[in-house]
């Protein structure tokens, strides 16, 4: 028998690490059920990880790669209006929320979780949803340059308000186990940068 | 020297339970933890509580009756306008995330922490969120009575964005440990409900 190459066990120990993680929570989470869950033989989780929180920190590197992903898939269809690219980008996010039982962001999960003991964590997640923010404000910044906007802020503030408004409803989702309050966030949020009311 | 009274000890272990459930999450502290934050002595514990779900089941409460607290001075200041009462809650809220050293909402750090694995705080956790967003809907409702408002929706829907964009606020507060995300997603919120834009 081959023996499998180090590479796909480490992948695997990082694709169990989302999905154990997600669920429990990082204190939650012990070495022995990683190795478990990803059928790894025992002495591998130190081969590929120097402890805990750098597997935690891999685990969100990689759930980071399927973000820039979903970013680089809807940012880039210029088929569609800016506004539209980034409801297509969050329709992405919450197709890998469904895969996973809804249970939310990973980012916000470990960032409530640990950013209170953790500046590395803290660092390290604020990073990530600021990143993902930057992104955003790209085709914000087109929206409102073609007149789609009727709100006078930056688009890199509105995009940090939306990544907030986001992972609000992200909780609320994984409290609920349910989506529903994905869509209606996102329509409060777009309706509110460019709603035009009735005259009155 | 008169034995204190258990009554100021439980008091005490809950007091010091917020503080470090904010820190570290509920992973994160043991009972001597608590024990020793307290002043409190051995055996004190667990003649107060079951187990440690029961002690952060009765923090959330304890929690909760400076919310409700927040609640009940604000929202019934009738010398304000509804929406300015909405706001004063959520200026008494920051004050107390001040007090903390901005580590954000327990019901967010909790609810996230352990919703994924645990069905007993996805329940509590999500109660709360929802009596808090009854409570906002109350103003939220004379808001639109009084033509305050230029959205068409249901003021409990409206309530629960409100309540969500908090929590998403209050997660980039804390991992940040800087207020400015908390007044500037309020003035997001209450610019969306009440926007007049220029005609055009």
């Amino acid at each position: 028998m081959d023996k499998e190459p180090t590479t796909a066990t480490k992948q695997r120990m990082l694709d169990a690490g989302l999905t154990l993680l997600l669920e429990q929570g990082y204190h939650g989470v012990g070495v022995q059920a990683v190795l478990d869950a990803a059928q790894a033989p025992k002495g591998s989780f130190y081969h590929h990880f120097n402890d805990k929180e750098d597997f935690a920190l891999q685990v969100v590197d990689a759930y980071m790669t399927g973000v820039h992903a979903a970013l680089d898939a809807s940012l880039s269809d210029s088929s569609r209006a800016p506004l539209d690219r980034i409801r297509g980008f969050f329709e992405l996010v919450s197709q890998g929320y469904e895969h996973d039982g809804y249970l939310g962001c990973l980012l916000g999960g470990l960032g409530q979780e640990l950013s209170g003991a953790s500046d590395v964590f803290a660092t390290k997640i604020d990073w990530c949803l600021g990143y993902i923010a930057g992104r955003l404000a790209e085709p914000l910044g087109e929206a409102r340059a073609r007149g789609d906007l009727t709100v006078a802020e930056d688009p890199a503030v509105l995009a940090q308000r939306l990544v907030e408004c986001w992972e609000g409803a992200a909780l609320h989702s994984r409290l609920l186990r349910d989506p529903s309050p994905l869509p209606a966030m996102l329509d409060f949020y777009f309706r509110a940068i460019t709603r035009v009311p009735d005259d009155g």
